[in-house]
């Protein structure tokens, strides 16, 4: 444990379906844009290309993000927390730098009011509405339509 | 699915074990300081009170984050992803505003080099290396030496 938290070995730790959540920000704007998931190769291919892999657990397989949308990652850095248990990379983002499927910059975009009551019956607030991209004319209309995207890019 | 990603409804997604990961940044910096789950108490809790809680994996109960260390956080907003199955807060800290057990402003106080090699063998590098508080001090130094010091606080 003490190597873990306060040595310079880096030990992934993945959970028990093999994943590691990963804390994404943009570089430029220092947002949180997303939060993904890596497994084992993932985080092989980011570490060894330095463009941001993950795991998609909607579809099933490895994507390089941005490979169909153009909305790239290169990754400026990367952190692991105390317990190794979680990543945190700093992006900068190609494209029209859209990292939500929705075509939005952050797939944070709503906000949830605090002090108004408990789960049941809140309102969300759009603090983002902008679209930089089409999600119809980058995945097509049928996928779109189908509300299929999840993590599709 | 339409209106889980485009409306007001808020729907958090709690996974099988009954929690939501949870981002966390700090209103004041912009930095990530900890990725952190919530069951349904403790997202209650904090819609509440405007106080976080948490729920601790490794201890297996609710904890009003700082209660014993004095590093509270006070959330500024609260936002939900597009698919609402992670949520990110932006809070001010109380206390030495330091969010890690171990002391430091932020979880994730190590860097993880980029096109250095997979994962065997990656030497890490310490970003913050300012403890501000003593883990001893505040927790006792059994729990410290013992490492059992994961999300308490």
């Amino acid at each position: 444990m003490a190597d873990v938290e306060e040595g310079t070995t880096f030990a992934p730790k993945f959970d028990s379906s093999g994943l590691i959540p990963v804390v994404v920000t943009s570089a430029r704007t220092g947002e949180v844009l997303m939060l993904a998931h890596m497994n084992e190769e993932a985080l092989a291919c980011t570490l060894k290309t330095g463009e941001a892999y993950y795991w998609s657990r909607s579809r099933g397989h490895l994507w390089r993000k941005g490979e169909e949308s153009g909305n790239t990652m290169r990754v400026v850095e990367m952190r692991t927390d105390c317990d190794q248990d979680a990543l945190w990379l700093k992006v900068e983002m190609g494209g029209a730098e859209a990292c939500c499927h929705t075509g939005r910059r952050s797939c944070f975009y709503r906000a949830v009011p605090i002090g108004k009551g408990t789960v049941a019956g809140l309102s969300l607030t759009f603090v983002d509405t902008k679209r930089l991209f089409e999600p119809e004319e980058v995945y097509g209309h049928a996928h779109a339509a189908k509300g299929t995207l999840k993590t599709q890019n």
